[in-house]
């Protein structure tokens, strides 16, 4: 299986599963994170592996729809990477004023903090 | 029309539109954004009152499925409720330093702010 794949239907199975049917649900839990063949999975779910195939192609359209329509996969990185950016300024802050007791610049620092404050309120 | 009916269904339209069919769209639009009444959209849409009814309710009924299974609408709340307070925290240590030049405490405030920060890439 191919990695990239794996972690594309892990991310959007995440965001959506929800909108997958009890039985779409359980094949792509089993095929991308348990990792079980469509053999082993058409044994437990007593569905043919042809079934199974058809179930987890399905599956993936379906999550892969969604995104197309809703983004949330994308927005939510978009929105992470910058919550990362301003919690890693606010612990260097943090570390200049605990340590070297330095105070100096940090009024840029603290605008610098509010700008990103109002990109992810956008 | 109900205010807060009117408030739900923006809200629920301005996440999940994109789930409904292009019709759904337009009649949830006119009505809801456009304060159109039923029978206008009828004229404009050239279906009848009935069928615009029918349209309305199983938009509505679309929009609020997805908001059970997906709580994109909760989840954004909580998140930007969070945001703001972050924001605030920002813009009231920013103003302490610049114009008060009050470095007092500033350690367990940026503090906060980290604790802020990650609940919010939680």
């Amino acid at each position: 299986m191919e990695l990239n794949k794996v972690i594309e239907m892990g991310i959007l199975f995440d965001f959506y599963k929800e909108l997958l049917t009890e039985k779409q649900r359980e094949a792509v839990n089993l095929y991308y994170y348990e990792d079980y063949s469509l053999g082993e999975i058409s044994e437990n779910l007593e569905i043919s592996r042809q079934g199974v195939y058809d179930t987890l192609k399905r599956a993936e359209k379906i999550l892969q729809d969604y995104e197309k329509k809703l983004n949330l996969v994308e927005k939510f990185n978009k929105r992470n990477k910058l919550m990362e950016s301003l919690y890693e300024k606010v612990v260097d802050i943090k570390e200049e004023i605990k340590v070297d007791n330095n105070f100096n610049g940090l009024v840029p620092k603290i605008e610098n903090l509010e700008e990103i404050c109002r990109e992810l309120l956008r």
